[in-house]
C-alpha cells in the first residue's frame, strides 16, 4: 500500500513510520521535514500536497497541539488553537484527502485517552480528543459509500513523551506500542471505530 | 434553588423551565427574550447577565445552533459556525457562568444523542456534540473544586421538533420528557456524566 502520513516526524509518526516501512511504501508529511511539506491549520496546504502525492491506499494523521491548562486559565486564543489545531487540522486531513484515497483505502486520525478519561488541566484537550472521535464516527458513516474506511486511533501517554517531559513514565506506551493500532486501522477490516491503543499492545 | 435557563425560550428550554418552575426560582436567559439577554456566541453579553443575575444554584444551557449537511458539502464557514456556537457557546457558559454558581449548584449543558449515534449529514454536529461530552467530563473534574457540579444532557431527537421540520416524529421523545433529565442534573448527586435523555423517560 502506498500511505501517507501526516505528522511523520513527530513521536507517534516516527514510530508509526516504522512500523509501517517494511511492508508499504511511506510517503512523509510535516510541517517542517518529510517528503511534502504541509500545515494541518492551514487546509490549502494539505490540499496541495496531496494534489502532489496523488492516489494512496491510505492516510495517517498523527498530528495536531492542544493546551494543557486548568479550565480558569485557558483562554480564548487558547481554545482558538485547539480547535484549529489538532480539531480542525485533523477534520481538514479528512476532508482534504479522502478523495487522494482509493476504494478499500482509510484515513486514520488521532484522539487520546483524555477524551474518555480526563484529568485536571484538561478541558480544552478532552473537548478536542472527543470530538475527534464524533468526527470520525460520522465520517465513516459517510465515506463507506466511497469505500473508504474511516477509524480514530486514542493513544495513551507516550513513554517517550513523557521522559522528554520529565514525567514519570511508568504508566506510559511505548510509541512502537502504540504505532500498532495505527498498523491495525490500516490493514485491518474496522470503521468507524475508536480504537484503544492500550488494548492492542 | 434559583436557576438560570440559557436559551429558555427555545422547546427544549421552555420544557425544562416548565419542569422547574413550581419548586424553583427560574431566571430565562435567551438571545431574542426571557429575563435577561445573551447571546452564546458572545462572551461578553453572557459576562453581563451573570452579573446581573448574581449568585444562582444551577444554570443549565440548552442553546446552539450547528450545521446539518453532508461531509463534502460543509464548508468552512459551516464548521465555524458549528464550533463557535453550539460548541465554544457553550463552553463559554461554564467559563462565565461557574463563578456565580453557589457550593452544592451544578451547570447542565446538552450534547445530542448524534454524538455516539451518528448518521449520514452529521459529521460537524458528532463532532460539537461529542466535543460537549468530553468538555464537561473534564470541566466537571475541576468545578468538584468549588463544589460545583457539571453534566451534560444528551437529548435524542425531539418529537415538538420533528413535528415542526416535517418530519415522522415516531421516534422522538416529547420535550417534557427530555426535561426529566435536566430536573435529574440539577436535584441529584451526578457529576462529569453524560445523561441519555432516552433512559430516564
Amino acid at each position: 500500500m502506498k500511505i501517507v502520513i501526516v505528522g511523520a516526524t513527530g513521536t507517534i509518526g516516527k514510530a508509526v513510520a516504522a512500523a509501517l516501512r517494511g511492508n508499504h511504501e511511506i510517503v512523509a508529511v510535516s510541517r517542517s521535514g518529510g517528503d511534502h511539506r504541509a500545515d494541518i491549520t492551514d487546509k490549502a496546504s494539505l490540499e496541495k500536497a496531496f494534489a502532489a502525492i496523488g492516489k494512496v491506499d491510505a492516510i495517517v494523521s498523527v498530528a495536531g497541539g492542544a493546551v494543557f491548562k486548568p479550565l480558569a486559565a485557558l483562554s480564548d486564543a487558547d481554545f482558538e488553537l485547539c480547535l484549529h489545531d489538532k480539531l480542525m487540522g485533523q477534520v481538514n486531513v479528512v476532508r482534504t484527502g479522502w478523495r487522494s484515497v482509493r476504494p478499500g483505502g482509510s484515513i486514520t486520525i488521532t484522539s487520546g485517552t483524555l477524551a474518555q478519561e480526563p484529568m485536571p488541566g484538561a478541558a480544552a484537550i478532552s473537548l478536542v480528543n472527543a470530538g475527534l472521535e464524533g468526527f470520525g464516527r460520522a465520517a465513516a458513516l459517510e465515506l463507506a459509500n466511497e469505500n473508504i474506511r474511516v477509524n480514530v486511533v486514542s493513544p495513551p501517554w507516550v513513554t517517550e513523551t513523557l521522559v522528554a517531559f520529565k514525567m514519570d513514565p511508568t504508566h506510559g506506551l511505548a510509541a512502537a506500542e502504540v504505532a500498532k493500532a495505527y498498523v491495525r486501522s490500516i490493514e485491518g477490516d474496522k470503521t468507524g471505530q475508536t480504537i484503544d491503543a492500550r488494548k492492542l499492545s
